[in-house]
């Protein structure tokens, strides 16, 4: 069967998460509604991530197998289509055939996510559910220096979620950057892959880091205690953005 | 009474618009209810500038007076409670202390609008609702180039609502700048004050411009018809963002 690779767009706020759930409506079971009501198929739509409830992405790859070799440019526009008529808050940005061994999840090399704070004392209007809102003032410079601590390869249990399924808490982060543009902070991570709740982890540390409240060196010894319970508080789900997965082969890109 | 300036933000999607109205709920009321829910006082709040229903704000300006003269900080913050707590998508962003001669409409010396096209062939997810979605591609430098017929003082009864009030259908139009980056298309537009769908009419036409269905010379005949069957078709709501306001003895601000 024709096996096809689509990046995919969707405003979290009012999903469950990727994850097809019993409890809820997902973007996955969103996709393979709009799939069924184009093909008539039932398909499974295989995502890079998870994520969860109110997290946002801008480049989630999927991929998923039809009966018919379906012209990739009518297939995003038909199943754009569906989505809109469904008043779903998800896009195909682009759809590709590829090669029947490229999966989603496991051929990914690298996902890149960011994650927003935004700074200010008046709670966010325009930016509410888009991002982290902090009234009081962060030290981006500090939360940077603290976030090099965790960049490299380490076991990463302080900063897992206790439902985290994955069998090893090893991985290596490529990237941990902390920038300021305004009064919005963005912090961008980048590794093969991640553990439930590793980034979102992260930012709530990093925040503790720029109020001052944790050093460098606490950072560090919170990475090194291996236990959930040094960690900091976990930052909400709306800040965090599924930017980008990078596949063998692709056309290199623009750093994020 | 003390008199207080606020700068307001807003998400227009659930509004009827800035202005009270009979038939559904405005930024306006949502202000004038969390001024009676934190001072027991029924008041008007006057705007700069009305908004449609849809039409969003980053920098919209008010006026109010209270009995108390309230320290601006505390009055900000106290006003952004209880928005939050009615579930408002309005944020008191600051407020000052201003003269009783101070008036958010007559007082403004120049006001700002944005209005964004993004240009991709797919729907939008994230910016659903925050721009204006069309799925070909425009010439931005040609949308520019038409939009330089406009600038100037001139009778812009062409690009104005049938609905609109003003008894002179004359304005200075200071600024209107085509420029993009990425996907986005920007049109920024100042002037002391617009008359109403001006700058959807501007972007409806504009538009056309870069679609290559009016030439420069096109536009010009538009205005010069004084004629609204004239104008294009008027622009969405969801594009359209109140940027700033500038008053007397205000610091001067980066351009926008």
């Amino acid at each position: 069967m024709p096996r096809f690779r689509m990046t995919v767009e969707y405003d979290g706020t009012a999903y469950v998460g990727w994850q097809r759930q019993r409890n809820g409506h997902s973007v996955q079971a969103a996709l393979e509604k709009a799939v069924l009501g184009l093909t008539g198929e039932t398909v499974v739509v295989r995502g890079a991530g998870r994520t969860d409830s109110g997290v946002h992405a801008v480049g989630q790859v999927v991929h998923t197998d039809l009966t018919r070799a379906w012209e990739p440019v009518k297939l995003r526009n038909a199943l754009n289509a569906h989505l809109a008529q469904a008043g779903e808050q998800v896009a195909v940005l682009d759809a590709m055939s590829v090669a029947d061994d490229f999966d989603a999840r496991f051929s990914a090399l690298r996902r890149h996510y960011l994650y927003r704070i935004i700074i200010r004392p008046a709670r966010l209007a325009l930016e509410a559910n888009r991002a982290w809102w902090v009234p009081k003032p962060l030290d981006h410079e500090a939360m940077h220096e603290a976030a090099q601590q965790l960049v490299g390869h380490h076991d990463f249990t302080t900063f897992r979620s206790v439902h985290c399924q994955a069998l090893n808490p090893v991985r290596t982060l490529d990237r941990l950057d902390v920038t300021r543009h305004g009064d919005v902070i963005e912090i961008r991570a980048s590794a093969q892959s991640f553990l439930h709740n590793q980034i979102r982890s992260f930012a709530g540390t990093l925040k503790q880091a720029g109020e001052g409240k944790l050093t460098p060196a606490d950072v560090r010894a919170a990475l090194e205690a291996r236990d959930r319970a040094a960690c900091g508080p976990v930052a909400p789900p709306e800040g965090l953005y599924f930017m980008r997965v990078d596949y063998p082969g692709d056309e290199p890109q623009s750093d994020l």
